[in-house]
């Protein structure tokens, strides 16, 4: 029995991901025997990039109003700088985030990924990292930020770029094998 | 006599910067008789996006490790993603915009523009406005946000997307010929 099998995991993204980070995790999660979703603002495809340059798009397999928390094991969120943007603007996207951190469930998020949980309100007091640019924001917000390739935080999985996929991928992979942890509910404002 | 004449401007931009928040202020600056410097990182052209599509480029005039902020009588950031995202990244980019408020310049920032604020230390307890992902950035940054189309605040002129560039354009070109706001220097920190 692989790792996963029996989890299902939630891959929020938008227009503008950043393309290896979206593909990779979910390859990852894949080998490791999860059953996941592309969820998104709308219906369609999501486009990735590297950096401006479009590359490979993905199917949504659910659009956030029909997205239900109790579906999920485990959130995942790639970076790019026009899909957080996007992402972090969205009221069911945010209230979904706060859904999974609200049940304990392990979250994942690499390079300006993590902007969409400082527009959740569910960074303060944790340990986190995230791309060089946003650090300032998520220190702002109320996280303990270090400059690492990957941080674990009970059940909180933060990294800084596409450089750091492969350890973010392991760490990932753990912490969603693990499953609930006590210590993501702590940062959701009342 | 022009509103803005002997009065020179440096536009901080790297590519990505969204296209008609650059160009669209630029032409305001030069019909008010204004001097413009484009000034970025390195040298050679930067490239305009609207959105994720390219559209036109600018030709760099100064690269940021030769430019001097006694030169110039007022700065402007325009958005983009990439732009201020890479901007706030540069150490000679946050240092200049610190001198311009040091020396009680106006600075003038729209969209994600303001990113490059927080990133320069220079936002707190400052009246402002951004796009709207970033205005909790700007918040938790410790600056007093409005969701309106234009905030000026002694000198820090500040709009949400590129739908607010005429209001945008008017208070920009006041505060630039209105010269040195005592209130820019009270953001610096010591």
């Amino acid at each position: 029995m692989a790792k996963l099998d029996n989890k299902k995991i939630a891959i929020l993204a938008a227009d503008g991901f950043e393309e290896s980070e979206l593909f990779s995790p979910l390859e990852a999660l894949k080998e490791a025997g999860a059953k996941v979703d592309i969820v998104s603002i709308k219906g369609g495809s999501v486009q990735g990039f590297r950096h401006t340059v479009p590359l490979r798009d993905i199917r949504v397999d659910k659009v956030i109003k029909d997205a239900d928390i109790n579906d999920y094991d485990g959130v995942l969120i790639p970076g790019g700088l026009f899909n957080p943007d996007a992402l972090r603007r969205d009221e069911k996207i945010l209230a979904f985030v706060r859904d999974a951190f609200a049940k304990n469930l392990p979250v994942a998020a690499i390079c300006h990924g993590p902007q969409v949980l400082i527009s959740a309100g569910v960074v303060e007091g944790r340990k986190m990292t995230g791309f060089k640019a946003i650090q300032i924001d998520l220190q702002n917000a109320g996280a303990e930020v270090s400059d690492s390739e990957v941080v674990v935080d009970d059940g909180l999985v933060t990294s800084r770029n596409p450089d750091d996929l492969p350890a973010f991928n392991k760490k990932m992979v753990e912490e969603f094998c693990e499953g609930r942890h006590k210590g993501q509910k702590k940062s959701v404002a009342a």
